[in-house]
């Protein structure tokens, strides 16, 4: 149950706008399946767009970091946010990327420590140290 | 300004079960310098040492993620959870542990597109695509 | 699955101050449909009615916001607040005051940026620029 | 005190592609102004482009909302996200689009009573209505 | 630095339905000092009146949970919710109603823990156990 | 539907370190049923052994506070985090340790004030007032 229309594949292909973004998300991906994600916001044909051209110069390209730390961290920021579809879809798309057991175990185990540290920090309201301080360097 | 008194070396000097966390500190660091974090903490000396103790096997014994890789998932949870202390330390700890400047610009760029993919699939409630399972594997 | 009962209409006919308010629900919105929050709320007849006058002044009064203003306010509230039923009632809400599609897709655009932004200023610490302060004006 | 460098506007004319967007801000917002937030994400011309253009796509064009409810949307957000640095500048911008004091106090009646339901719907852990599936349409 | 004006004693005075609240505040703190949350409110003396009456309602009267609880959970929310002000505030009343260090330190305990797993339970994705519902009751 | 297995009670017999916790617990809640929770973090012996003794130290020993009130604190944590699972699995606690229902009901309404307050708060950015400043005690 979602707040908006879910397209099939033939409402997409009717709107040349979607469909154009469908079909660069299969060739980037090498893979027919399209997530409801982009079923969703393919009702703003234009919103579509951007947000699958912000992911893809995110997410895909060739970077400092690799694509696979990119989705632990995807994962990380989802889970703190509390969204559900958010941690799932990026978990799977961590697994494709080759994630291991042993670094997703390890994953958890950070982003429960940080969970446990911010509300300590913010429970004692603790002043940020000057050493911190990047405008020094 | 804290909620708690932040202790000074002094102070924790006077008590061992505090000394203790605050010598395994600086040992494992290799560094004199404690943050204020620790020194807030020390005002319950079972909860410094739980809390320190659980971050060491967390964040500097060897693993399946890269250290550095463990700091950048810390700042991107701190983010979403707003902790503006928790982004400040571990931003520097990151540095410390070599980030780049074009890894922290990336850093920042997925921590930026995860906050606005999980508003835009909460605002839809985007169901969970069954292909996303892991216990159908 | 709730934490609460949520009472039927016979459980609520049954306690005075709980039916005062269901009716006052039903007058003020002319519908017979009474939804599972206000059901829920029923078990605390002191917080069901200081609730319901608490929403019945802000929402549905006239005022200096568009009622549909004030619905789209909830829903971005509510989506940072990842609480999913809220998003669904509301979003219900502001399609039965008129919103139309090409609103909620601008508002879900907003949404968005504003979760991506956030989360920008956060990761940088980004310090507020004197010219903002409404105490110099 | 921020975790990236602010650049200076010597520093940004430095960069073309740096240039070319705070140009763009000037003349899209008729002022000479630019806020630090601009200034942190100039360290990654590339964030700074994508950021930029997103957001004069969604808040200065002409569009289905009035782009003072935009604004207030943006607050909510940015109020439910605790971003200090969003609420001061966004509620800037919407004075300067107009906003009125009894209009100010009206959003802020809303984002405090979602905020308030917001927690009483979570804690109960209510189960959405039928009645709001948009799907049954 | 604040998005509001915060209304002085002699501002406060000069408008009757502000004057009525903050007489109503120091009566039933009896004590003379308003905190600035209040000065802000004060912009709009509907919301002040309803704000404070609420609170009134839920933190000073006598029931079925002790004060000093009420204000614990108020700290515990407003630290998962990042709101400093609110921790800072909420801190002081509880120490006002007698908390002592060790209650102190156990709150910022159960705080941090909850914190650690509520992350874990999300980033996993756990079911809930058909054990946990009420209505099998 | 979980991002990570759930061990079933064979599959933790199987793993010593795991079924050495597992007994642990049904030791200390002396009670046969372990919660999917347990189950999961169960994939990682490391994290369930210290995520164990971590909730064990805070939640089950003699202390300062009445263990019914760290689970409502618990509870308000949960909540604002809008971990779903917690807040059913910590509402079931606090009924085993004998929350009635008029602390449950006065609970939901601390925290739905908080969550007004806290929105409010943020909202109008007030300033920490200096009679808040411990360290002037």
């Amino acid at each position: 149950m979602s707040t908006v229309k879910l397209l099939t594949d033939r409402e997409a292909d009717a709107i040349p706008a979607v469909k154009a973004v469908f079909d660069d998300i299969r060739a980037t991906r090498k893979s027919e399946f399209i997530n409801n994600f982009w079923r969703g916001l393919a009702n703003d044909p234009a919103l579509l767009k951007r947000t699958w051209e912000g992911l893809k110069a995110v997410m895909t390209v060739e970077g400092a970091l690799d694509p696979l730390v990119r989705e632990m961290v995807y994962i990380a920021v989802s889970t703190a946010n509390g969204c559900s579809y958010c941690v799932h879809s990026h978990t799977a798309a961590a697994r494709a990327r080759g994630m291991t057991e042993a670094q997703h175990a390890e994953l958890l185990a950070v982003i429960g420590l940080a969970g446990q540290t911010n509300h300590l920090v913010t429970a004692m309201q603790i002043p940020v140290d000057p050493e911190f301080d990047v405008s020094a360097n």
